[in-house]
Order: structure tokens, then C-alpha cells, then sequence
């Protein structure tokens, strides 16, 4: 009997929680945000869990209103490395863009963490939305988004191309012949492109995974069609179910175009969950972080997304935010997703704040741990996702509660692993591993 | 009683070893040049024997002659973030180029590792030797030695005020009236110079550190100056006594000339030694090693100091290498190392390349444990150096040797620590901690 399609499930951390108030809560440690003792706990709560990866954003530039909560501000990667060291089987996997990186030193690092850690690395490729990050790297502006998109792609073949570069058999270590690696297992790109000239070979051999596995994040149409051609996993922020499902329908058939099997690339949308033993008790938890948020820092983070400015207009009133066609806007669908909530619900602007402060777009889930078990399982057999990327409010606490409650429910409905059955990644996410060897080459062409 | 000056000892791990036959040396794991657990050991013997930090090499291309030898092939970044989990209190110092970095990433990387490891980062700057570097960057060529130490000194500034960009105190954590960080103790930079404009502030605040602490490595004169503006401590290839206490004399007077102060900035210049129970037994090993070393690779290698192709010589004819005057070379300091020897000693291409593949320029030093004990402080007491970045010509057998029988006599000595007094790397060095508050900060920028 062929074994039940499983679900991917990764913990995507934010310093101490998701929701823009968490920090305020009594039970939450300020020094935690640089902590690498609570990243170090985290990442344990998670391995505990069986969960596929720990998953960490990428903001190479101070947010705005800083002043009102805590943010992502440590370096993913380094972060992601740090953990490799007291972690055994979770999936690491760090932001990084292709706007703000150069491809020769990103495919060197992924895949030296490949090798430390074990096979386990990551990396989530996006485009950079934060416009404001362009004055940290010498760029007079942010590039608009095809211009960005067009980069991302040229970046990521060449990535791919580098870790490609060595023959996974082109370490000989011949002592007595006196020959280390044999120089036609290893491939120079000579890559002459649009935006980057790069040699290679990397001077890292293969890494445990072949390739370290990619994740992709932004869902407009360049975003989409970008996850098609190279993704093994895509984050996106989908908080309706027939959104969901049309959108999974959609980058599953782009896939299909590219030539690559749907099957192996996962579609994993956000899920930020408020987990109570009754209804009104998550019900409750969910407003003990509401009744916390700071409206300056909702107008703030509306603003720019939707390009609009509230902060005249009175908290009570009911706003509907116009769609995109009506004003610019970099943050494509995340500006859809605001206008979609004010379309189609009556809200009030305080009311719109309260409900973007748990999840900036992404679905939330708030019930008892049968209940989130149950939504998750109903978008998994319904083409929705291939599993979710777990965004808890408040961290350590929101984490240790899908893992203690949630979890081993899944876990009896069989959809999720009870034990890692694999040591990498790709073997966590049902992803092959791609394999070359010297003997595989379609052609020979010279090491330097 | 005022303390007793104490020495500083790194070591400099650079895969199966230093000596370019250390591979082929029967006991030699070839899969420790990627394995991390190798790295981890020699992490654990290095912080045993209670050195300063351990200190890894970059190398952002695949070196020639690759068939011949292994080389660093890991990320050095990478893999000291890696190893912060798994040691306590040593140091962890990754080599980085000015010439193929960005200031923004680099500075954020390591605050981030400087956080993550709680006050153990270092980053020792270079230029970049190899110009093969520069077809992996999307540069057409290398720029000269000059341009590169020129964008090294403002990168060299930009990355410090990043660092500063964080007063201390800044974040102020108050969940009650729901301020988190004071914008008044966040600046920004709004730098815009030749080579970089960078808007800061940082988004990763203040580090343990304060600032991770700065090597620098590089001899020339304008190495030197770049040494004298910002590095606290100087890696350097020093064989020569009397070489090594000029350019100990003439380094500090730079620190002072710029208003620093010379007590506080360390010149480690680069040791490997065979060591053996008896000088004869010590000697012995040296040569079990040069006699597994490749003409091959030792040529190429002389030619990429000197510019020189010497193939075509007889192995056993004397050898004369023509100063750099007559010669072009990138590899100012290196060339005139070879220059030197060849002109004050009678030798042989075949004793060059033997003498070469130890050091590559390095002080070598072989004997008992008491006579290398004796030159290190030798050295020490008469104005050559602070202490040595120690490069084991095979690992892990040469750092466990030196740890073993070395370290024991140096701590009798009293000059060198019996157990770590502080929990930073700034501490093992003596250096001193640079604070910024609120209250000292000169002037009063806004955060954005
Ligand atoms: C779910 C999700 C997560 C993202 N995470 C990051 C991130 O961590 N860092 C970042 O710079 N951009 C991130 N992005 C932004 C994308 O890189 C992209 O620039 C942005 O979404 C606009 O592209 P789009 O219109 O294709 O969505 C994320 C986007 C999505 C949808
Ligand atoms: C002891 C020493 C160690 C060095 N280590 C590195 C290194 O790990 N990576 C690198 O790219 N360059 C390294 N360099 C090269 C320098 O960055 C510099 O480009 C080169 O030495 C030429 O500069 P100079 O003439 O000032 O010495 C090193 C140089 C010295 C002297």
C-alpha cells in the first residue's frame, strides 16, 4: 500500500512573535530578540515536533517605526547557520535576495551550509519589497518589480548552474597518484548574462544535497511564473480557501508548462494560529494580543502596503481600500488582499488594523487544536496547499502550542510524520535529490 | 604587581593543514576538508588549549591547480557561525574581502555572528590577491592595489559607523507605554563617498561587542596604512627576526601617528611548526612532509607570487628571483619574501619549492617543544610580535601536538593564560569595549 501523502510543515520565526504586539504581552522576553539562546530554543520546540524546517525572513534594512515592536534584525543566514550547530535533523532555511546579494557569494554560502549542516540548507529567494533597502546598497533607487524579477531569474540559473559545478564524484583523493580532484569533474559556467558575469566553477565541492533545496515568496504574476521555473517550495499568503485553491491550481499548471513534475514542488501558504481548549478561549487569547496594538503602527504598515495614508481618517469609520488599478503599489498582492477583505467585509479601520496585526495577509486560524487541525487537513486534501508555513503570534509560546496540541493530532490522522524518516531536507520534503556524475555529464568541459 | 604581558595565539585551521602535502599523508582524512565535524574537533583542541580564537581564510574563487592539492573550500563566514554553537569562549575570526563584499551585507553579518556567538566575533579584512576573483563577480578585472586598499578604507568606515549606528541603551523595551526602541539612540549614516552610498542606520542593533573586533592582513605600504587607521589586530607573514621587528617598529608608529594606541593594536605574525620530541625527530617530520609535495603545484604557485613560469628550469639548479623592481606582482609582501631568500641563501628551484610548501612565506619553526616555546618568546620580548596566528602545517595532528606540548611550557612561562578571564574576544586580546549611550553620543540624529 503506497504510503499516504504527507504534509510539509516549517515554523517561519519572527523574533518574538508574528503579531505586532507579542513583545507587549507580560510573558515576553524583550532580550530575546538577539537571543540566540530563544532562536536556539525554538529551533528545538520545532525538531521536537518532526516539523520539515525552521524558516526565517529576510529585511536588510531598519523598518519603519521601529520604535513600536521588534523585527527580524539578525541576519537570517548567519542566524540559520548558528542553529546548524545544535539542531540534528530540521530543515534550515534563510531569506535572502536576489536584489541586494551577488550570486557567486549567495551559492558559496548555501551551499558551505549544505556541507555543515549536514544537508539541511535552504534558501527562500525573493525580490525585496522594502524599497527603502536600495540606500544600503549603493542603488540610487529600488528597482521596480520586472526589473527585479528579471534579475531573480538570471541570479537563480546561475546559482543553480554553481552548485551544479562539481561532479558529485570529482573528489578522487588519490594519495598515492598525487591527484586530489579529478579536473574534468569539475565545470566552469563562463556565464556573460544581463546583469552578472560569472566564471565558476564554486570552489566548494557538491554539497550533501546536490543542491541546496530553494523556496520562493511573491505571488504576482512575474512572482509566480519565477516559483515555476525554479522553486521546491513556495511561501505565499493565502487567507481564502478558493484564493488559495486557484492559486495552487495556477503555479501547479505553470509548473507543468516548465516541464518539471507539480508533485515535487510544494505550495505553503502562512498560517498563523491562536490555540485555546475552546473556541472562546482562543477567541480571547486572540484579543488579549489586539487589545495590545498601537494604531501608529498599523497606519504605517497599511500605508505601505497600499500606498495610502489613513492616519487622518477616524479609527471608527469604515474604510475600503481601492484595488490596485486605482493606485500604485509595489506590494502587489498584499494590496489585494486588503482590498479583498474591505470589498467584501463592512469593516471599520480599527476593526482592518486589528485584523492585519496577527497575520500582514496571511490566513489565521484561531480555535481548538481539533479544529486547526481540522482546516489545515481541509486545505491539504482539497488543493489548497501541500502544508503550511507556521507563523506563531507569539514565540516561544504560540509554537509550543501547535507542537504539544496540534500536531499529534495530524500525527493520528496520518498526514504527518511521527519520526524524521530521512537526515536532509529533500528527504523531509519527498524531494530527489539531483545527482551528477562524472559519467552523467552530457559533456566534458575543462577545470581551470 | 602589574600583570605580566600576556601573548596572543590564534590558530589559522585551514582544511587538512597549511602544508600543501598534508593530504597525502597517510593519517589524513580526505573527507575532513568538507566535514564539519573535523572543523568542530579542531575548534574543541584550539579553545582546550585556551587560545584567543581560531581563524579561517577566503578564498572566493577555486584556486588553479586544484588537482594537486585541497584547499579552503567552505565559506569561512559559514562556517564560524556554524562552529559559535558548539564552543564557548574562543574567538571565531572569518576572513572577508573588501574587494567582493558589500559593506551593509557585511557589516550585518557580522554584528549578527557577534550576537549569535555572545561577543566572539572577528573580521579580518583583505584585499583580495587572487585576480582570478574578479570573473566570479562580474568584474572585468581585478582592480590594482591601489583602487582596492582605497574602496578597503572606506569600507573599512562604513562598516564601523554601521556597527555604531546602535547606541547601547537604544532599546529601551517599555511594554507599558509601548515604546520599544528610543529613535533618538539609532542613527543614520547618509553616507555617500567614491565607492559606496549607504543611508544606514544598521537594523541589527548594537552587539555584544560592542563592534566585532577588526583584523587586517596585507604588508604592503598601503596594507600597512589601512592596518594603522582601523585593525586591532594584524596577521601578517613575518619569517625574518629583524624583518619582523621593523615591520613591528614601523606599524606601531603608524597606530600612533593616527592617535591610536599601540598597546592596543596586536601584530600576530604567521607561525607553523613541526614539532618533535628530539630536534633530529622534528626535523624528520618536516621532511616526511616536503618529501610528498608535487613540482607541479609548488611552480604554479611560485609563478603566481612571482609572476615567473620556472617549469622549464632544471629542479636542481640554483634559483635567484629577481626583486619586484624587475618584475610586476600583485603579491607585493610574498614576492619580496621569495626575493629575500633567494638572495641571501644559496638554494636550489627543488629546495625552494620544499622550503615554500610549508609556509608560503610563514615563519616555520622546527624543534622541541622548549625551543619553540623559546622562539615564540623570543619574538615576543624583543619587539617583533604580540603573538602568532599559528597555521599547523596538518590538522588535526599539528594543533594537537602544539596544544599538547607547547601551550603547557608558554603558560609556565607566564605568558600565556591558564584559563580564559573574560567571555569576549575583546577580552582575550585586552581590548577595550567601545560604548556609546545616549547620554555620550555627540550629537543627536533622528532614525528613520
Ligand atoms: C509570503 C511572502 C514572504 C516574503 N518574505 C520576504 C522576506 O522575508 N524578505 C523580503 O525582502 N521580501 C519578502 N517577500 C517579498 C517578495 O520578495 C516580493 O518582493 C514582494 O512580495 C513583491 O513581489 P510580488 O508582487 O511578486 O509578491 C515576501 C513575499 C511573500 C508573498
Ligand atoms: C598573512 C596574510 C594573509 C592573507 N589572507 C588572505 C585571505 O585569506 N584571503 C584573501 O583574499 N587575501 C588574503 N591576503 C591577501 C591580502 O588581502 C592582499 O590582497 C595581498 O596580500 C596583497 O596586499 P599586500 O601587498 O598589502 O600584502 C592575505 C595577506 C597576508 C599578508
Amino acid at each position: 500500500m503506497s504510503k499516504r501523502r504527507q504534509l510539509h510543515l516549517n515554523a517561519f520565526l519572527r523574533n518574538v512573535g508574528q503579531h505586532e504586539a507579542a513583545w507587549r504581552l507580560p510573558e515576553t522576553r524583550i532580550a530575546s530578540v538577539t537571543d540566540i539562546q530563544h532562536y536556539r530554543n525554538l529551533a528545538k520546540i520545532a525538531e521536537k515536533g518532526r516539523l520539515d524546517a525552521i524558516f526565517f525572513a529576510d529585511h536588510p534594512v531598519l523598518k519603519d517605526r521601529a520604535q513600536d515592536r521588534p523585527w527580524d534584525s539578525l541576519d537570517p543566514f548567519t542566524l540559520i547557520a548558528a542553529l546548524s550547530g545544535v539542531t540534528e535533523r530540521i530543515g534550515l532555511v534563510a531569506t535572502a535576495s536576489t536584489t541586494y546579494n551577488d550570486p557567486y557569494g549567495l551559492a558559496r554560502r548555501f551551499a558551505t551550509l549544505d556541507h555543515v549542516s549536514r544537508g539541511r540548507a535552504a534558501w527562500n529567494a525573493v525580490t525585496t519589497a522594502n524599497a527603502a533597502a536600495a540606500a544600503n546598497f549603493s542603488l540610487g533607487h529600488h528597482p521596480d518589480p520586472d526589473a527585479r524579477y528579471e534579475r531573480a531569474a538570471e541570479f537563480l540559473d546561475i546559482v543553480n548552474r554553481l552548485w551544479d559545478s562539481w561532479d558529485d564524484d570529482a573528489i578522487v583523493g588519490d594519495k598515492d597518484g598525487g591527484t586530489f580532484v579529478d579536473p574534468n569533474g569539475i565545470h566552469r559556467l563562463d556565464h556573460h548574462g544581463k546583469h552578472f558575469d560569472v566564471a565558476g566553477p564554486l570552489e566548494v565541492p557538491r554539497s550533501p544535497q546536490g543542491r541546496p533545496v530553494v523556496f520562493q515568496a511573491g505571488s504576482s504574476e512575474p512572482g509566480k511564473d519565477l516559483a515555476a521555473r525554479f522553486a521546491e517550495a513556495i511561501f505565499t499568503a493565502q487567507p481564502v480557501l478558493d484564493e488559495a485553491q486557484a492559486f495552487y491550481a495556477d503555479v501547479k499548471s505553470r509548473v507543468r508548462a516548465y516541464g518539471r513534475d507539480p508533485a515535487r514542488v510544494h505550495i505553503l501558504p502562512g498560517l498563523s494560529t491562536f490555540i485555546g481548549g475552546t473556541e472562546a478561549e482562543a477567541k480571547e487569547l486572540q484579543e488579549t494580543f489586539e487589545n495590545l496594538t498601537l494604531p501608529t503602527y498599523g497606519l504605517a504598515q497599511l500605508q505601505r502596503v497600499t500606498g495610502i495614508d489613513y492616519s487622518s481618517h477616524d479609527l471608527d469609520d469604515v474604510v475600503r481600500v481601492p484595488s490596485r488599478g486605482e493606485v500604485a503599489s509595489d506590494m502587489k498582492s498584499r494590496h489585494d488582499l486588503v482590498h479583498h477583505l474591505t470589498s467584501t467585509e463592512t469593516v471599520t479601520l480599527r476593526q482592518l488594523l486589528r485584523r492585519l496585526s496577527a497575520g500582514r495577509g496571511h490566513r489565521i486560524a484561531t480555535g481548538t487544536p481539533d479544529q486547526i487541525a481540522e482546516t489545515i487537513i481541509h486545505w491539504f486534501e482539497n488543493g489548497a496547499a501541500d502544508g503550511f508555513n507556521l507563523i506563531p503570534p507569539a514565540l516561544p509560546t504560540s509554537l509550543e502550542s501547535f507542537v504539544e496540541h496540534v500536531v499529534p493530532i495530524l500525527q493520528r490522522r496520518g498526514v504527518f510524520r511521527t519520526e524524521y524518516e530521512g537526515t536532509t531536507l529533500r528527504e523531509h520534503l519527498g524531494l530527489d535529490r539531483p545527482n551528477v556524475t562524472r559519467a552523467s555529464r552530457p559533456f566534458v568541459a575543462a577545470a581551470e
